[in-house]
């Protein structure tokens, strides 16, 4: 059965990448980086998420020699021209955290996000969650693409589902934050899902 | 003897404003706010320098009557897509900081900008400091200037002079931080010197 490794160490992330892209690849083995190798995640020296995906798909082939999908995602945040960014995961902490640690981080980065924008009025909380993913097959072949999530900065925390600034963000046409959706309704219409949407047909149409 | 007003509670940066200033315009009085009027720093709701600065005159300038004179100023980091910006004095901690907290509140925003930029290389480490003055007269004249200066975020904190994010900031030709040069030598180069050149014959204009 043919096989796609995806790059991520944050555990939560990596379930929810595995959950929408399976079902869009039937055929194809859907495996964490963890199932295959011992892996250092590379440092996401990049100003965009496209170059951070690239990094990782790129490093997760050379890790595996497998097929490799990797996602690089973040909060855009309009007051702050666009960030956190591909900051997000360190907007608070310099380092991405991992494990248990992970939790941790996240928390410290919604309260700094929460401070930051403390006098912003609600007509200027606007902000988008962006997803790109990026495929690396043996043999050279590179694919990205992106899908993003538009919305606003709630001014607390809501819900314990999600990761990351979920619990501080609402989809446009939603009052809920990201954190209180089901699963499913999350995924239809997260930037992850329309991201994993769009790469599906190159993942299958080089793997089956 | 006529008399100007600073809007500011931060006493370095009124300490900065005063001696700049008060050469330039001979025949006037330059007073701190807290020397006039009790006074409440005002919420600083804008998204420009220049809509803060105003919102700062103009309190001042209603608390005492008199023509005031208020700096609004950051660091614009490229790689932060000019962010701290106008959070810069808040940007770790949600809120202003004033007497002996703005020192604590500075060395945290600093530990947080260096940790933001942790990955972030050589070549891309470009930044400005910006400073925007704007001065209100009873009677409703407002005049608006700003200057910049720009250079780079070191790696580490250098120096014990100035304040903010002085410390991390080497100006264009400088190998030292705006923290360990001269205060001639910085007021000479500086964001606020040159914001304070262009308003100082304003000044003049309506008040001798």
């Amino acid at each position: 059965m043919a096989q796609v490794v995806l790059a991520s160490n944050n555990v939560k992330k990596l379930a929810e990448l595995q959950r929408i892209l399976a079902p869009l690849v039937p055929g194809v083995e859907v495996l964490g980086l963890g199932d295959v190798a011992a892996y250092d995640e590379p440092a996401e020296t990049e100003a965009t998420f496209e170059g951070n995906a690239l990094i990782k798909a790129r490093a997760a082939l050379a890790a595996t020699g497998l097929p490799s999908l990797a996602d690089d995602s973040g909060l855009c945040v309009d007051e702050l021209n666009g960030m956190p960014g591909v900051l997000s995961a360190r907007w608070s902490a310099g380092v991405v955290a991992s494990g248990a640690e992970r939790g941790v981080v996240d928390a410290t980065n919604n309260r700094l996000l929460l401070g930051q924008l403390g006098d912003v009025p609600d007509g200027r909380r606007g902000a988008r969650f962006r997803c790109v993913v990026a495929l690396c097959v043996p043999g050279g072949v590179e694919v990205v693409e992106s899908g993003e999530m538009p919305g606003r900065i709630l001014r607390e925390e809501r819900g314990a589902g999600g990761f990351g600034y979920d619990p501080l963000f609402a989809a446009d046409g939603h009052e809920v934050s990201t954190a209180e959706l089901s699963v499913e309704d999350k995924d239809r219409i997260s930037h992850r899902g329309e991201a994993l949407r769009r790469i599906a047909p190159h993942v299958a149409r080089v793997l089956t």
